[in-house]
């Protein structure tokens, strides 16, 4: 073959690779089959949730099988009509997809194989046996006021496992929704801007020589590929500081840490649970008891706030100083910290060899300030959510009011039939009914408590 | 059918689609044919190349058909040593590449049946007849003290037509090379980061109302795919204000006007085929008579800068002043334009029916500096090069100094054995044998040469 032939013949191959002809190598099948499209899910695993689920359930299946507990989606940020963002026939075939899941043998093998916190078989094999055959129980929807009421009955180790995926359905059919405005180039550009956006923050974080920090966005993400991508991002731009994600499918798939311990579900139950204010005044250090039954070393890590964090830890007992860490979640980060740190002195015990977990509404500058004051003084370690897993601001080409993330929880209501109740540092955080949250007010006293605007 | 195993099936069939499991849906037959990988062309068509290209290609063809023209290469950032950068087997894939391509049918019908700046039929069906022939002519590449030496010798009207291919290749060969030092993500945050810095561009654009703007990077560009990039943002974002590309290929797949007129070779060349001080002095108004010849209304714009602006407008003859408008090319744009303004007033011509084009080295600021100084009193276009096709500047996620864009060119040498010189409104941009632009600057004079830095 002359030079000039051969040459033909490479170009004529080299045609199909990246030629600008592209349709007539579009892959008919798959074209068919994306215009024939049904539903896209967004929780497409019942692992693609917190880590600290799990943990919770395998205590509550342990020592409290038969205690029924009601949760119920609040959206705090009024302002968002949700039941007219979000199409009802939509959030239904999501939530009704979830139902459908089961645990795969990959990811009950995973659970089984897997070490968390340097701890093998952290999970009995009998409580695998049970969650093997896990599925979420039925919800019930209505629409009220322009919102959602989504409520979840039944027993409390059935019930519990919905708040995150509920959480994430309705906040991705909530951006899905917001992005049907945009173009594909639109989109283009969105992605490309939250991508870069996401990669400044990364090189803001790498100057903080000792950070620990993690992902805790998956109930707040704009969607599950978005998460995976700033999981990513996380994992290339910062690997010595990245110490995991709370979402349990990532942790799976990208070789990561399952991080987080536990939630305001646990006092807010034993609390409703009280016979008596003996009972009450004991129940927040009572799970924490229950917690020790299972768990120990780093996953000892206390949840001061569900009826305010002074009160906490004034009836605190003695044990209470020896756990690992603590998880100030509602009061502002240095000023908690700081009144944590001092009672672990009052404690007579050294804050250097104590952890502080901070994760509530962070953004970069509140972990760069934290940080800062911190450093050196005690171990710490940030939980970051919605701020690393939703935050669109700026990104679209014209205001996407749709994308800004709202303030949405999915919390236990009641359990055996009596009101729960959360208190927290924050009274703009509280959840309950209002009579009940005033007597656990004159009850636990609400020293401390400081008006803070929950943006997210 | 029961709800549930409606659900499971639909569960099925969905898990093809957007699944985790990315392995099982590899399209294997693509995948094995880009690991044998052998060339990505660079330029894939004759007329992925400047318009103004073809223009002056029909002008030589019909009224310099015998006038032979060597076209080099030339590398202003002589820091960048192109020949330990470039591989040299590359290159020539690339340039043997380039010499494969004709006309395709398409792009026949395309020239013939399209209008260009409202015209139709500006190319003569026997022009086209011989352009469906074209190839481009042989090569000469070898290396020397770290630069590439690439010229094209032989007759003008086939050795102009590497210019923009030569250029596209060797900077797109140059970041591809860059880029091999990155991994996928880092890559996927470099475009991200790219088009972010893109759409940044593109809001502060919108602000100027009476902006007109076009394409000029194709030969500058980072790569193909990045330039269709750009045009598609201008398109999006400023589609009252985008009037165009220079990039032919572009202008017919995108429904965009093709655009420019007419560059440096041409008086260039003029000059060089002198065969005395009269006819050189003749020489660059030569050449506008000869376009004028061919083409007319928009297409009349003047380049003045070829042996420098002050000469050219003080022995301009007074038909000059009827030409549409000036592209002056070197000199500062408001300093270059006022001057320009100030000979149309002597000529008795009112500026507001006149265009100043302005395309040299601009960047957003100069673009709105320029657009304010002279809106209301000029019609003004912009003709945005590098610094839209081939801006990373702080894009990678650590400094790559192979993405920097340099200041490269392939300019006309000599003609018929005669030297070619440029000397320029900015002595920085000068070419040609130094003994030669001596002899022009004592002829034609160096008033108001400005030295300005050249970056790209």
């Amino acid at each position: 073959m002359c030079r000039h032939a051969r040459w033909r013949e490479m170009r004529r191959r080299q045609g199909r690779r990246r030629g600008r002809n592209d349709m007539t190598k579009t892959d008919i099948a798959t074209r068919v089959y994306n215009h024939t499209w049904k539903l896209d899910p967004i929780v497409r695993s019942l692992i693609d949730t917190d880590f600290y689920k799990l943990l919770m359930l395998q205590m509550i299946w342990k020592l409290y099988p038969d205690v029924n507990a009601t949760f119920s989606l609040i959206n705090r940020t009024k302002s968002v009509r949700l039941a007219e963002v979000i199409d009802e026939k939509e959030l239904r075939e999501q939530l009704d997809h979830a139902r459908t899941l089961r645990l795969s043998k990959k990811e009950m093998i995973w659970l089984a194989g897997n070490s968390f916190y340097g701890r093998a078989q952290i999970f009995e094999p009998e409580f695998l046996a049970w969650l093997s055959n896990f599925q979420l129980p039925e919800y019930e929807l209505s629409k009220r006021d322009g919102q959602y009421i989504l409520d979840f009955h039944g027993s409390w180790k059935e019930t519990t496992m919905w708040e995150i995926p509920a959480l994430a359905i309705i906040n991705e059919l909530r951006s899905r929704t917001a992005l049907k405005a945009l173009g594909p180039f639109t989109l283009d550009v969105l992605y490309a801007r939250a991508k870069a956006k996401m990669w400044e923050k990364v090189e803001r974080l790498r100057e903080l020589p000792g950070l620990r920090i993690s992902d805790f966005g998956t109930r707040r993400r704009h969607s599950f590929l978005w998460q995976r991508w700033c999981v990513e991002a996380l994992k290339e731009g910062v690997p010595h500081a990245f110490t995991g994600t709370s979402n349990v499918l990532l942790a799976m798939d990208s070789d990561l840490e399952a991080v987080g311990t536990n939630a305001h579900e646990l006092p807010m139950v034993a609390a409703a649970l009280a016979r008596n204010d003996e009972e009450l005044d004991k129940a927040p250090y009572k799970v924490l008891r229950d917690w020790n039954r299972l768990y120990g070393g780093n996953l000892l890590v206390v949840l001061p706030d569900a009826f305010g964090t002074a009160s906490f830890l004034r009836h605190a007992p003695e044990w209470v100083a020896d756990w690992t860490g603590f998880r100030p979640d509602s009061a502002p980060p240095i000023e908690g910290g700081e009144k944590i740190i001092d009672w672990w002195k009052k404690m007579g015990r050294d804050p250097r060899q104590k952890l502080l977990i901070f994760s509530d509404g962070l953004d970069v500058d509140a972990i760069i300030d934290t940080y800062k004051h911190f450093d050196g003084r005690v171990r710490m370690s940030f939980g970051w959510g919605t701020n690393l897993t939703n935050d669109f601001a700026g990104c679209a080409p014209t205001e996407l009011k749709g994308l800004n993330p709202i303030s949405i929880v999915c919390k236990v209501i009641e359990a055996n039939g009596r009101p729960a109740v959360k208190l927290s540092d924050n009274p703009q955080k509280a959840t309950g009914e209002p009579a009940e949250v005033e007597r656990y007010l004159k009850f636990f006293g609400a020293e401390d408590r400081v008006d803070q605007e929950v943006l997210v």
